[in-house]
């Protein structure tokens, strides 16, 4: 009876989106399980079957906040779709030609970084134990934070009110929708460079605690703090160092430098793995893939080159200064590097991103940053990977790939490099396209998604300003896929927002679909621009140690970051060479 | 040799702001050690003997950051002296009752908000092992900022290149300048209400470790998050908790609520301190003084009487939701007290203070806060404390005051309230006004400023944009006291930075000079509005729970603290009555 009460009245409330309530049942339902409050308003019950939106700086009044203030009707009247932007972006390079050689480049970066990094909320909200504002959410740093808040713990439904009673299985999930037939390269020509390098940067600030349950992070630096590079705690840090002239530890290979041999750093590897080869580095798990230990090698080379420059001008430095000061000189060139090579190459935009600061001295930018849930989530593109690996002309199944340090003593920095920017990898959207190897990996981010009770997928489509779905053919163009995902989901609105995000229609020629640019893409620039070293205090040379330290930030290129480190210069680049004259070594470094 | 060359050549050098080496020698001075950058200018040495001011954002240029560009130029024209400015704020009533009445409140407000917190660089620069930026400095939380770096450890002198080669016996300075000779109580009016309000409120953001040496903190939070009350860790707060409706644990006594006696949570009590006198409250040192707990006890009764009220709005929320809402709210209430009656009591200023966090929404303020070791230093204000405490007729020595948990329940919280209300507090300022109890602490702050090398207090001066100091007898009127300051430091660039905002002349009918207010303002404001409640993410009714909550925020005031938790309503300001008139108690709280 109760269930009846539950599945019926409730039913038909909603659709009046008022509280759902069964006289003289006890067991009312939460009237937020409907997410009544719309435009970013925030849900509070009230009694036991009433709720209040709080409108507050939404822009829109109304019970539910769906009255447009008149302020809010005129913006929205004149603001062009997501869609509409992205196709101005990524079309006409007659227009974009004269912006970029202008002042205009200045004022369309500014605008694209203010209303990307709008839109997450800073200071943090929410986390997955706490649904409202608190001072333990805010201060305890051991969380990821989310933007929206978790499905409420007493709602009826697995998603809130809508789609069937059981989620589907993630394995058959996974097997159905997510796992690879045939290698589908991305369209935008993302290469294996720019797939370890995601990888390589993002885990500095995705790293999930596993030993608690539910959305906890051991990165509690929750940005880009180059802990990858130098550890995530002091003592790691501590032992990675040379503790002289502000180096990190190092081993000389055939007259190299590569990452050294450190017993004390405890690193992720097989058991019985030999000494000899468990090399070391910031991320305790970046021993698995070649990718991660060849970007690590390039760091640390980077490293104690800028320590050597830093200490030719400043022979009175002491290790320590030499050592944070080169620390944020790197952490800077990173940035560089993301913002105007790796997201430029993302957007596959026509505008020329640039790296500056100073466009937002003059806005309420917040620096500071939290790693949200959602953000890590939606950053799960295991379809990059490919289905081997293609180096110097052999081909190295995964079997031989993992675990394996002798790779890169092997080819070089050198080969690795040029071998994997000339190696297609795989279009992250649509689906059926993630290699058997790590199809685990989608399952486990959908079990995680339904311990921490992350909302369904329409819900942060509204969040981030895009129209909610319709039907799951409006999804997808696939339809036995749009039929599959109906029947196992029942309801658009209880579809999940890992599948949603990687599943969905990518756009034309793209990496992947609208959700996951419109919604990553301001998780990533909130993240870049909020780092202290971009606030107006610290974005002076002084901080980098003089202008010499500066330009080095401001100059840097992933380019420079591999061939100032190299004894030739490979094709290194985040996408496969479009002809042939691109690929042609060379040894001279003068063009740098 | 080496010394004569350092203490001669250096000393002409220095005249000239240029760099000092001493030619063949090898132990070349820091050029830094000179303090050669002017106008918030950052030096960094180059070479051995070189430096260079980086000007950047200062509004200056030139090789020492002295050259004032365009705007700056006629900013500094037309800018008034603080000095003025405090004239004009403390003075022409007829002109504030307009003011106060009109909506140029708000932009008065505004006014003093921004120009106040734009002093204090945000995010947070230097700490006591820092003098440079890094990432470090940034995120370890357990050092308190600092606001100029540390003296160069390398110096040929304790203050840099200036006073004597050995600094004056801390207890010598205490003896003869801090020392009470007789009670010199506050000409502004300030009662223990305030004296004891002022330790319980910074107390929960000075709580130096001690444990380890030289400026680190154990309240990690930086600001107002009433870890006085909820304990400054989890596991603390849950001990003191309830876990039942939101509620903190308690005792009745003679049916009114109190502080309880919980063993397992920590406080520091006199060894054999009797079980059941040991109170137990957020701050583990509050039993030492009944003004301390008397807070405590008051905003326990507060806590619980606002879960009250939240349950009866909200019967479906758990302990949790009810625990942390009402602990916003209560960091709400502190926050309005602090700003519309501590900081107005304390300011002098006829213009009305208004706590309304929506007059920052459009200005570029950052929305965080780090406890810098200055503020703390600035902050032991030990001659407010009287000679004896006067209660109910009788008057209680330090002796039988200190560690006196009983007193409170004796007199219960409204005689208390009434007679520290009533009781005068000493003069901060001038000299030669700390009880000879208190007379060690500021020894103490002393020899912590050394061992943490606070730069000299002119250089502060100039930081807040006052005029250095020329000579002692500017500095202070009190002959003998510049005398023996002089005998004592031997130039005035040379006096430290706790001994100056100390000993300072006072400004006329003034708790204390203007260093005191033009540095300790814009820490204490900062800290206030950078609280993440402030934000427009946070301020809205939702995060206290709806209107409700947020009205009680809003309307909140000492008095209603104060009687809404008492059985009558005693006299309760923070300024000592000006008639008989206001000391009658009132039963009736219709009023509030």
């Amino acid at each position: 009876m109760k269930e009846f009460c539950i599945f019926s009245i409730c039913f038909i409330n909603l659709l009046l989106l008022e509280s759902c309530s069964c006289a003289g049942d006890s067991s009312v339902v939460n009237p937020c399980c409907h997410y009544p409050c719309q435009n970013s308003g925030v849900c509070v019950r009230f009694g036991a079957d009433r709720y209040k939106c709080d409108c507050t700086s939404t822009g829109f009044n109304g019970d539910n906040c769906t009255v447009p203030e008149l302020w809010t009707r005129v913006c929205l009247m004149l603001k062009p779709s997501p869609a509409s932007v992205h196709f101005f972006l990524t079309h006409f390079p007659w227009f974009w030609d004269l912006v970029n050689s202008s002042f205009l480049r200045d004022t369309f970066m500014r605008i694209v970084l203010t209303a990307r990094s709008d839109l997450i909320p800073s200071p943090p909200t929410y986390n997955s134990k706490y649904g409202y504002l608190n001072w333990e959410s805010y201060s305890n740093m051991s969380y990821y934070t989310r933007l929206l808040p978790p499905v409420p713990e007493d709602c009826p439904l697995p998603m809130g009110t809508k789609g069937k009673p059981e989620l589907p299985d993630p394995k058959v999930l996974a097997e159905r929708f997510f796992k690879r037939k045939r290698f589908r390269p991305d369209p935008q020509g993302t290469n294996l460079m720019f797939a370890f390098m995601a990888q390589h940067f993002t885990h500095q600030f995705f790293k999930t605690n596993q030993e608690v349950q539910g959305g906890f992070t051991k990165a509690l630096g929750h940005g880009v703090d180059a802990n990858n590079i130098y550890g995530d705690n002091l003592m790691r840090q501590l032992q990675l160092r040379l503790h002289k002239d502000g180096k990190l530890k190092y081993q000389l290979v055939k007259g190299e430098m590569h990452l050294p041999t450190v017993s004390e750093v405890h690193m992720v590897y097989p058991k019985d793995f030999p000494p000899e080869k468990r090399l070391v580095m910031g991320q305790e798990l970046f021993g698995l893939l070649p990718g991660l230990t060849m970007y690590a090698t390039i760091w640390l080379r980077e490293h104690n080159r800028v320590c050597d420059i830093l200490k030719a001008e400043h022979p009175t430095w002491d290790d320590e200064q030499l050592f944070q000061t080169a620390r944020f000189i790197i952490i800077g060139e990173i940035i560089n590097i993301i913002i105007e090579e790796y997201v430029q190459h993302l957007s596959g935009y026509l505008l020329n991103l640039k790296f500056d600061p100073t466009l937002l001295f003059n806005s309420r930018f917040q620096y500071s940053n939290r790693i949200s849930l959602e953000f890590a989530h939606l950053y799960h593109w295991h379809p990059l990977m490919p289905d081997s690996f293609l180096i110097d002309g052999d081909e190295i199944p995964y079997s031989q790939f993992i675990y394996n340090t002798s790779l890169l003593m092997h080819y070089g920095v050198e080969k690795m490099v040029d071998a994997f920017s000339q190696q297609p990898a795989g279009q992250i959207g649509g689906g059926r396209n993630s290699h058997v190897v790590v199809l685990k990996v989608s399952e486990m981010v959908i079990r995680e998604s339904r311990a921490t009770r992350v909302q369904p997928f329409n819900e942060y489509r509204k969040k981030f300003n895009l129209k909610p779905y319709t039907s799951f053919d409006e999804f997808t163009d696939d339809i036995e896929m749009a039929r599959g995902l109906e029947e196992l989901y029942g309801d658009i609105d209880a579809l999940e927002f890992y599948p949603g995000v990687l599943l969905e229609k990518t756009r034309p020629n793209s990496l992947f679909g609208e959700s996951m640019v419109e919604m990553g893409a301001p998780f990533s620039l909130k993240g870049l621009m909020g780092n202290p070293i971009c606030s107006p205090q610290y974005w002076k040379p002084s901080t980098f140690g003089g202008e010499t330290g500066f330009n080095i930030v401001k100059t840097s290129t992933l380019k420079k970051l591999v061939c100032l480190n190299t004894k030739w210069c490979p094709y290194v680049d985040f996408r496969v060479p479009q002809n042939e004259e691109e690929t042609k070594p060379r040894t001279t470094t003068t063009e740098l």
